[in-house]
């Protein structure tokens, strides 16, 4: 329908029209923990500009990644939602009432924000299928195919990762524990199809093999 | 931010202006299957006016329903969404580029969209959450509970349920097995929390004591 980046050009038409009031910019740094965007509204709509934002659940000390919004995507908060920014942020928030005014005369903007709404539904379907579908393994390879291609650059035949998730973070993005990630892990390296280089960067040798390892594991 | 019925209403306004062209209306009987609402457009999105659908995910032979649609609820649908009609459905179905044009002269249309959409990630979030954090036994408890809610009618101090789902209907909403299901059902029944009469409606006697239940188990 309209691209993500199409979304943060629209911010800076809200946010010129400063008599719309109540849109406004918020630069995070990273490790920043967020719970509730905004003050006086407990709803409304975050837009990542820059930087990357990480929305999760957490239940008992453990926790559950959502999503990572990048720049250009955008998601609407609620009283529960709880984000950490994992790159350095700038955000732009509006709370509903605001964000209905704003709709009413700039309609592009609501039709902007539903497919990116739409995306992390499918985002959520997806992981909904491969929880229920698949075991960790195979949760694991996808979300290191997905990376890869996300944030990998090619270096000769290899991918290489500068800010790899560890496996911490591949667990809390799969749903499994970190050991059973490190296990997986371990096992990718004795295969050769994985290198790390003192936990800085991760390099995928053999990308061809990896996705190969996905198809042939449940 | 706007009520499911609102979604309604509007599609009245929507149909009325034919001007705007394909947005139509379906009347889909029980049990059919749906894939690919529209014909010339693989994206859009499809508004329940009455009756109950079914959006679900299949791999290998398993199904999994990702949510039941009812009344004045609305999904954007892709080429690879899938639908059952679970009740006898009325819907309007409008192609992306038909709902960017409407969308335009009546912002209210996305501006009820959006929360809708939202809604539907915020439930596939729970199914995540549910699926991450807690076992069979307590995603079916509270499936049981969701539906005594949305459906049960009181009669004394129980709940019944006439159209109650099935163990089949509920391994694919949990994402578990039909085995697993119907082992944990009988539990519930040895214990008196549950009463099923001749597979055409169900009987939650004790009610607190189920939710009860559900705090107790991981």
């Amino acid at each position: 329908m309209t691209s993500g980046n199409h979304i943060s050009e629209l911010m800076d038409r809200v946010l010129a029209r400063t008599a719309h009031a109540r849109a406004f910019q918020r630069f995070l740094p990273a490790g920043q923990l967020v719970y509730g965007m905004d003050e006086e509204e407990s709803e409304g709509v975050i837009v990542v500009r820059s930087g990357r934002l990480r929305c999760f659940s957490s239940f008992e000390g453990k926790e559950l990644t959502l999503f990572m919004l990048d720049a250009g995507e955008a998601v609407l908060f609620h009283d529960a939602s709880m984000f950490e920014v994992k790159w350095d942020c700038e955000l732009v928030v509006i709370g509903m009432s605001a964000l209905r005014r704003i709709c009413q005369t700039d309609p592009e903007l609501s039709l902007a924000l539903l497919p990116a709404v739409d995306r992390l539904l499918q985002r959520s379907i997806r992981m909904i299928e491969d929880m229920a579908f698949h075991g960790v393994k195979h949760r694991l390879i996808r979300a290191l195919c997905d990376t890869a291609e996300r944030e990998g650059r090619f270096e000769g035949r290899s991918i290489v990762l500068d800010r790899p998730p560890n496996a911490e973070d591949f667990a809390m993005q799969i749903g499994a524990t970190r050991q059973t990630v490190s296990t997986v892990m371990a096992e990718l390296v004795r295969s050769g199809i994985l290198h790390r280089f003192g936990g800085s960067s991760m390099v995928i040798s053999d990308m061809p093999r990896l996705r190969q390892e996905l198809s042939g594991v449940r």
